[in-house]
């Protein structure tokens, strides 16, 4: 079975610019991997419609799913939801249940701003959820969820039972050992069980180990039987442990 | 005087998988805004040759300067060198001053993994810093940076005098207010202040302020009029302080 594969498109100046530290990708990178489902590409792009819309135009058709992150408030540099449409090439509309949802809860004193929050690409789905005042916005395989991290991971939590696949299974060896002292090992365990997704991750000034080694499959059996492999082969006294 | 750009290309499987949280990024995006370059793409891909390659073809004629991060240790999964040499049309051999230097450093055990890390694409030239054994390696106007954060950063900071060009200058409000109630406001601004960068944050459950206005410019007298005009035309109360 191919993995389901998604994108993340992470939309803000404020994030180029250092300002603010993203930390949405890592959130649905963590969340994704837990799903089953395989994290291709994170894209940082500016505040800019057309750098939105090309972004659209070369993820949406190559990837099951695509997430945005950010630009969906109502000031003047939120323009991801004109970028998407764009991007697909339809207009932007008022989607009733979000203005009467906005409406309701506004009152009279509602604005342009406020109104703005209704808007999305033409044929765009909402997904409500108990509890949260303020959809998902779903257009084709595209989910638009809001910058700021507590409602993106809100969003994203509600939308787990759509994403789920079926996990990966992860295997840790700790050792006392340089990356090239070790390379040889990895490279033999990889050809014995070449489906392993096998990484390897030097840590410096860390006093327990000094490289960390994953080993991860879809398929439990195999990744274990990997990781023996892979014991059995490297020297005596090099292994911190295994998790 | 058009802006010095910058794209960075991060490589590893560790992010998008969740497993390790990037930190270069931001560093790279803070030094590069105190410098005066503009960061237009953070791009995150796998170790996976093609994918460089074709990062690289991309990015390397669109931006002035090209940072990669990742993907250059002695291991199987450490593909950047050969994928930037494929995105360049150009074959990897192996460098002779940085092939010295391992020998050197390494003596009799030398073995493949270490060899490894002398190779670069054909016509890299290396830059050697003081009190730093491996050089940072340079291809056309693509640097080809570790992974391991510590080390990012030194690699980063020695390149300085090399990327400055001129800083922004940077404002900031602090306010009590929702967005939607401000964002006439800033278009106003805007309209008043086209050359501006206006950036506008909300942030949740912040017990001293609701959004966070940003203005900047490469023109310090602009941001400060600018800022100015901004704080003119806000209800009183709404402004909590301005740095």
């Amino acid at each position: 079975m191919r993995d389901k594969t998604a994108a993340m498109i992470v939309i803000g100046n404020e994030i180029l610019s250092g300002k603010v530290a993203d930390s949405n990708a890592v959130f649905l990178a963590r969340e994704l991997r837990g799903l089953g489902v395989s994290l291709e590409r994170i894209l940082v792009i500016p505040d800019d419609l057309e750098a939105i819309a090309d972004a659209v135009r070369e993820y949406q058709p190559k990837y099951d799913v695509v997430f945005t992150s950010g630009g969906v408030g109502p000031t003047h540099d939120d323009v991801t939801v004109s970028g998407i449409a764009r991007g697909l090439g339809r207009p932007v509309v008022s989607h009733p249940e979000i203005e009467s949802t906005i409406r309701r809860l506004v009152g009279d004193s509602i604005n342009a701003a406020h109104l703005k929050m209704a808007e999305v690409p033409e044929g765009a789905n909402v997904i409500f959820q108990q509890d949260q005042k303020f959809p998902i916005v779903q257009v084709d395989n595209i989910f638009v969820l809001p910058g700021i991290p507590e409602i993106f991971r809100e969003k994203l939590q509600a939308l787990r039972p759509l994403l789920a696949v079926d996990p990966y299974f992860l295997r840790i060896v700790f050792l006392n050992a340089y990356e090239s002292s070790i390379a040889g090992f990895l490279d033999e365990t990889l050809a014995a069980f070449p489906q392993l997704q096998l990484g390897s991750y030097p840590k410096l000034g860390d006093p327990e180990y000094r490289v960390r080694i994953t080993l991860e499959s879809k398929d439990e059996e195999y990744v274990n039987q990997a990781l023996e492999h892979l014991v059995s082969k490297l020297p005596q006294g090099m292994i911190v442990r295994t998790e």
